[in-house]
C-alpha cells in the first residue's frame, strides 16, 4: 500500500504528533503518523523530563497516564540559589499546582502504545520528503519507507517534524518572520545511575556558572552544568563534573555511574507564523526555548490542545474560524514561555564577571525573589504553566 | 562668623539634606546645611511629584506633613497601558499602601520652614568649594558666601548635593566603581494649568512613543511625551504636544495654559561606594534613576533613613557599626530602585518598531502583567515602595 488516505497526515512521532492523534481519535478523527527515526530510537532517546500540571491534564484526559502517576514524581516546588543562599519557590503555595518528573522518552512509550491500542497508525523510519498542496484541500505527504516512495492524501498536514523538519521550510519564506536569540554559554548534561540526594530542582548561579540539578527517577540524576559554546565533552572527566556541581550547587552528590554526558548550545528560536493553508506546525517545528524554564515539551502540547480543538471544532462543524486563528492563539502563549524561559535563563547563568552592571542587576533580581512573595508567584505560575484558559 | 561648627556639616538644601538635619535635630543632634541656590529657587524648582509610603511616614515623623496631608493627592493606583489597552494596577488591594502626590517643591518649603522653626541653620547662596579632612575626625567644609570666604568644622560630612555636587568629587576615584546606562530617548515633560482628566496616573506605551499623564495639583497636569534625544522643544508646538499626549494616551484632556516645557534626557547613574572616611553620600550625589518609577525622591528619603538611624547610634552609644555599613544598607535598595526603574522604562517606552523581537517580549510582558495578579503586585509593591524593614 503506497498511497494511503486519512483525515489528518502527521509528520513526527514526538510527543506532538503523537497527542495530536490521539486527541483526533477520541473524536473519532482518523490520522497517520509517519516518523523518520526507528520505533526503538524515539522511545530512547533522552530528551525532557518535566510536565506541566496542563500536560499532565491532557494525557488524563486521553487515559494515557497510568504508568506517569504511578512512576512520575510529583513536585511541589523547586530551589533558585544564588552563591549559595537559596530561595524555595513553593508551586503548591503559590498556585495550588504541581510539576511531574516524568522522562519524555516514557511519555512517548505511552503514546506510542495508546496509538497502537486505539488503531492509529504510527509508520516509523518513514522519512517525509515533500508536502505538496497545502494551498489545496487535499494535500499530499511524500514519504520514503524502506526505500519506497509513498504518499499520504488528506485533509491537513501537521507538521510535527521538530527543528531539523520539512514543515517549517515547506512555509513560503515570507510567510512569517524569524526571532533568534544565540546565548553566549551551553550547557554540559549528564545522566547517572545516582539517587539524587535532592529532593525538588535546584537551579543555582554560581560565580563559576550555571548548575542544574535535576533527576529521571529516584535512581537516575540529571545533572546540568554551564559551559563555554566551544567546550567539548573530552574536557570533562566524570570527576571534574561532579567536583563542579557539587560546588556550584553547594551540596555533596551520590557520584554514580556517568552513562550519558553531552553539551547542548542554548538557544531561543521561534517563528511568528504556525500555518500556511491546510499545513499546521505545533512544537519544535515552530519554536526552540532553553531548557531553563522546562518549556519545550510544555509548549508543544499546549500548540496541540490549541491544534486538536481546531480541528475537532472544524470536523464537527465546518466551522474554520480556530483553524484560521490557530497561530495568533498558540502564540500569546510561545512569546510568554520565550520571555519566561529567557528569564530563568538570564536570572540564573553567568554572563559576565561580578561586580558588572548586569551582574548586579542579576543579583538584585534574586535580592527581589528573596523579600517578595509577588516575585516568587511570578516565578511558580510561569514554572508550573500558566492554565490554557489563562490565554482563551 | 566665617568659622563655624556643628556635630553634622550638610551640603545640599534638597529633600536628602533637609530630612537628615530635622532627623538629627530630633535626637539632639546639631547640623547646619548650606545650599548654593537661593531660597526662591529650592522653594520653586520643578522635580519629582510622588512620594511613596515610605517617605509619607518619615516627614509624619518629623511633624512636617501637615500641609501635605491638607493639599497631597493620594492615589490608590495607577495604570499602564499597551497601545490602547489598559491595565490598572491596585495599590491598595496589593500592598496595602499607597503614594501621595505631592509637588517636591512643596516637600523643600515644608522642610524649610521647619528647620527655621526648630533653629536649624540653613544658609543660602554658599557655595561648598573644598571638603577637607574626611579621614579625620575633623573635617572642614570650605565655601564661599557673598564673595567671602567661609568653613564649618563637624565631626561628619553628609553630602546631598546631588549629581552635580562636590561630594561624589571628593571620593577617591578608586574608591568606587561606576554604573551607567544612557537610554535612546528623552522625556518632553510640561506642566499646565489644566485639571487632569484622569484621576490616576497613566503610563502609556505607544506604537509612537511612551507618553505618561500625571499631575502636581487638581488644577496643574504635569505630561510626558518620549523624544528622541536630539529632539528641541522648539520642534514641539501646544498644540502638537496635546495632539501626541490624546493620541498617546488615547483620552481627551484639558488643553490648558502650557508654562513650563523641557526634554531631559533618560539615564542611570550610580556608583557603589557612598561613603569616604567621614564623608556620607545621599540621593542623587550618589545615584539617578529615569523617572519612570518615581524613585528618586523617595531613594533620597531612603538613604537619608538609614545615614540618620547611623549617626544617632554612634552619637548615643559610639557604636560605629552603622556607619561602617551605610553603603552596604543602601545599596540592596539602590539597586532595586534602579532595576525597577529600568523595568517600567524598558517596559513602557518605544525602543524599536513594533515585530522587532524585543517589541514582542515587551509586549508579552504587558500582556502577562494583564493575566497575572502576581505580576501586577510585583508593580505594585515596588511602586508604592518596599518597606525599609525588606532591607534590614
Amino acid at each position: 500500500m503506497k498511497n494511503l488516505e486519512t483525515q489528518v497526515g502527521i509528520i513526527g512521532a514526538g510527543p506532538s504528533g503523537l497527542t495530536l492523534a490521539l486527541m483526533l481519535e477520541k473524536q473519532g478523527i482518523k490520522s497517520i503518523i509517519i516518523e523518520n527515526r526507528s520505533r526503538d530510537y524515539v522511545e530512547n532517546r533522552v530528551r525532557a523530563g518535566l510536565l506541566e500540571h496542563n500536560t499532565v491534564e491532557v494525557f488524563d484526559s486521553l487515559g494515557v497516564s497510568e504508568r506517569l502517576h504511578k512512576e512520575g514524581l510529583v513536585h511541589h516546588g523547586c530551589y533558585i540559589n544564588f552563591n549559595g543562599v537559596s530561595q524555595h519557590i513553593d508551586f503548591e503555595k503559590h498556585t495550588k499546582r504541581q510539576v511531574t518528573i516524568y522522562a519524555q522518552q516514557e511519555v512517548v512509550k505511552d503514546l506510542i502504545q495508546s496509538c497502537e491500542e486505539r488503531g492509529i497508525p504510527v509508520l516509523f523510519e518513514a522519512d517525509a520528503t515533500e508536502i505538496e498542496g497545502v494551498e489545496t484541500k487535499k494535500p499530499i505527504i511524500h514519504f520514503t519507507q524502506n526505500g519506497e516512495k509513498k504518499s499520504i492524501s488528506c485533509d491537513f498536514v501537521g507538521g510535527c517534524d521538530g527543528f531539523h523538519g520539512i514543515a517549517r521550510k515547506t512555509l513560503p519564506k515570507d510567510s512569517y518572520k524569524e526571532y533568534k536569540i544565540e546565548y553566549p554559554f551551553s550547557w554540559l548534561g549528564i545522566l547517572a545511575h545516582a539517587a539524587p540526594t535532592y529532593d525538588e530542582l535546584i537551579y543555582a548561579y554560581h560565580k563559576e556558572g550555571f548548575a542544574l540539578a535535576s533527576l529521571r527517577s529516584p535512581v537516575v540524576s540529571r545533572l546540568y552544568l554551564q559551559v563555554d559554546n566551544n567546550d567539548a565533552v573530552e574536557n570533562w572527566s566524570d570527576e571534574k563534573i561532579w567536583d563542579q556541581l557539587e560546588k556550584r550547587l553547594g551540596i555533596a552528590l551520590n557520584r554514580g555511574d556517568i552513562f550519558e554526558k553531552s553539551i547542548t548550545p542554548m538557544r531561543s528560536f521561534m517563528i511568528d507564523n504556525m500555518q500556511f493553508g491546510r499545513l499546521f506546525l505545533a512544537g519544535d517545528s515552530a519554536h526552540i526555548v532553553p531548557p531553563t524554564g522546562a518549556k519545550g515539551l510544555n509548549q508543544a502540547i499546549a500548540d496541540i490542545n490549541n491544534l486538536a480543538k481546531a480541528l475537532i471544532s472544524f470536523y464537527q462543524t465546518g466551522n474554520e474560524d480556530n483553524l484560521n486563528n490557530y497561530t495568533q492563539k498558540c502564540l500569546a502563549r510561545v512569546w510568554r514561555s520565550l520571555d519566561f524561559s529567557n528569564f530563568m535563563t538570564y536570572l540564573c547563568h553567568k554572563q559576565s564577571e561580578e561586580g558588572t552592571f548586569e551582574s548586579r542587576l542579576q543579583k538584585s533580581k534574586f535580592d527581589y525573589l528573596r523579600m517578595s512573595e509577588a516575585y516568587q508567584k511570578t516565578v511558580a505560575e510561569n514554572y508550573v504553566g500558566m492554565p490554557f484558559e489563562a490565554f482563551e
